[in-house]
């Protein structure tokens, strides 16, 4: 079997064809994709199948059942989403901060891509795809090492791309694809130093520890989501109600759903029977410190510490009366992930207040978590959310997947 | 002694107040930091003259020696340095991609502080201010660990800056200086993850090295400059003379200066005579491919391997005969460290050719390399020159010590 590092020699020599190709020519290649996954359906979904039924076999449960099957309409949600990245502009060649200096010199900082973009994920093979194809608009290189629970769809896909990308003139090594499932594939890739300029992880919490601690090539770290509600002693309780269980319900198993709500003492005794009664319609689990106990009675289980620090994905929350604003941004400090963190207030101060202090990707006021998300900040697709401050943060859309290189034009100039 | 992990905890409680500072409060701190410099240079310049006692009896090379020394213009020059910082542009607070989106959510991106940023760095003692200040204005709290030529020197500016910080009400903390100059307090700093948020080496190339390999905090990597001029076939070749001459001999022990020297063939056997007739004025040693000596004679040593991958910061430079702009190219991907390179020649379609293609954080058309600089590209003060891809490249001002976060304003959006 061919290795990683082979693997990722490959994806190496077919970066500059890619960071050379102009917009027109990426977009035909990803149309290609988009033509190729829609004629291909039945390919793929006979491929899927065979995930599908050893993960059954293997007594994969339900929920990551649901997540590795395709089914005609994921398929066709796919070729939209490659057709979308598509239709996006290309930041590659946007020029910025462009300056005459006062000797002559024309200095800009042209935008190109990063080189080979290494994605490591779990389960959900449609990343394969919308991955994929975010990296090659932005002119890189990627290669793709997916989970061996959706091994079959992946080699399938990654194999469509690779055809549609030679149909079209691009180097078919521009999408590597690691055939190899094992964990030493994955720490192979992290120590993949001078062949990939950048590695991300999409998955777990697990995963994502384990990138990060182990990897030494770049990382982007995303996704963990210990997200906050903050309900102020000044907030509209009815629209707290609704920010907190479009933030909890809506979707509980992603990143931008929130986990803990913390209420302002004087409101706490209004609100939480409130936003208990809505609560309760999905059965959401309320896990309380003694203060919301008091107010809740018995149907709230006790919180305990580590409680404040998990990301349930799941209908639970975790519920703590505070002080004021001070102490709820202070246990955001401690205890928040820095991905989504929002307070609900009418008083003007309080709101800058929790914004300039918050330390987080996207601090909210008056709005669901739920909008981190490339497409609703107007980013269009995104490859995932940044929680780390370096190079990016929040939801990364094609501008994260780039660099810069500044070009200077003279005319003799010596120093 | 005080260990690297606490002094990193207390500069990680100092963060927020230096993140919540405004451009007047960091300002006056910077100008209170000139003063006390100004006010004590005698106080320095004692501390000062132990690091270079201790360095001459140590047998210190005369190059580190000047590079330890202070001396009253010394001084006076990180004075105005850091007065110059104070009068750069904040870029904490701006903001960036305003959007109002359909649903009436505004949504813009917030630059905001890094948080904590560590400095590794060697013997120049005027890092320790020129770097604290820098994070400082960016609102940044700061980890320094110099090395132990210094530490007099170091121990005396860091003491002097907590105390301009603390004069103004700002946390001294902001900046914590480790003591321990053993190595083991260098690793100590490369593990300090959820403390520092980024940590940049500053010195050679073996130091670079030594951080980007075992760091698990974020890294960015500075300053390893293998630089490349190509002489085209139809460059102006007294212009090619003078750039080729700029750039290596202005200075250099830098990471811009030249270090490779790519000749097109017609033009070899005018220009080489040329530019040695220059360099030798300098007593520059070449080390030529067989070509060159061919047409240099015995004057010439020849080039081995190494010479090609080598940052020689010294009066050496590597020439090679190339048939054209595509050899010369090939040879930069090849050997290149992506800092500078630079082409001269007449021809527009080549000059473009070569800055689309050439991958470095610089790309010159018939200018100096010496010219990749903070300053001379009007960024302000620098405090390196990234040579990575993620985060930043090239010369790296204030906006590079920054992140952003995204603010939201609603008024009760759900998704």
């Amino acid at each position: 079997m061919i290795t990683v590092k082979e693997l990722g020699g490959r994806a190496r020599a077919a970066a500059p064809a890619l960071a050379a190709a102009g917009t027109a020519d990426k977009n035909r290649a990803l149309f290609a994709v988009a033509d190729a996954l829609a004629a291909r359906e039945e390919e793929i979904l006979a491929a899927n199948r065979k995930d599908v039924e050893a993960g059954r076999a293997g007594g994969m449960t339900s929920a990551l059942l649901d997540r590795l099957t395709l089914t005609p309409a994921r398929v066709a949600g796919m070729v939209g989403g490659v057709r979308q990245v598509a239709a996006l502009e290309d930041p590659v060649g946007q020029t910025d901060h462009v300056v005459r200096r006062p000797n002559g010199l024309l200095i800009g900082a042209r935008r190109v891509p990063l080189g080979v973009v290494g994605l490591i994920y779990e389960a959900r093979p449609n990343v394969t795809v919308d991955a994929a194809v975010l990296c090659l608009k932005a002119g890189n290189a990627v290669l793709l090492r997916g989970g061996k629970e959706a091994i079959h769809t992946n080699r399938c896909l990654s194999a469509l791309m690779r055809e549609a990308l030679s149909s079209c003139g691009l180097p078919a090594d521009a999408v590597c694809f690691v055939e190899d499932t094992a964990r030493g594939s994955a720490v192979a890739m992290m120590e993949l130093v001078g062949v990939l300029d950048v590695l991300i992880p999409r998955g777990g919490a697990g995963l994502i520890r384990s990138v990060v601690e182990n990897a030494r090539v770049p990382v982007i770290e995303t996704g963990v989501g210990n997200c906050h509600a903050y309900v102020d002693t000044e907030a509209d309780l009815e629209m707290a109600v609704r920010i907190v269980d479009n933030g909890k319900t809506s979707r509980p198993s992603v990143c931008n759903a929130l986990e803990t709500l913390l209420v302002a003492r004087p409101v706490a005794p209004a609100f939480l029977p409130l936003v208990k009664r809505k609560l309760d319609e999905k059965q959401v689990e309320l896990r309380g410190c003694p203060e919301t106990a008091a107010i809740l009675g018995d149907a709230v289980r006790p919180a305990v510490e580590s409680d404040w620090e998990t990301e349930f994905s799941d209908y639970i929350l975790a519920v703590k009366v505070v002080s004021d604003a001070q102490e709820a941004m202070d246990h955001i400090a401690r205890y928040g992930s820095g991905h989504s963190e929002v307070i609900i207030t009418n008083n003007y101060f309080t709101a800058q207040r929790f914004v300039d202090r918050v330390d987080a990707a996207a601090v909210y006021v008056n709005a669901s978590t739920r909008f981190t998300d490339g497409e609703e900040f107007g980013l269009g697709a995104e490859i995932g959310i940044s929680t780390q401050k370096m190079h990016t943060r929040g939801p990364m859309g094609l501008a994260a997947l780039t660099s810069i290189k500044y070009v200077v034009h003279g005319t003799g100039q010596v120093r």
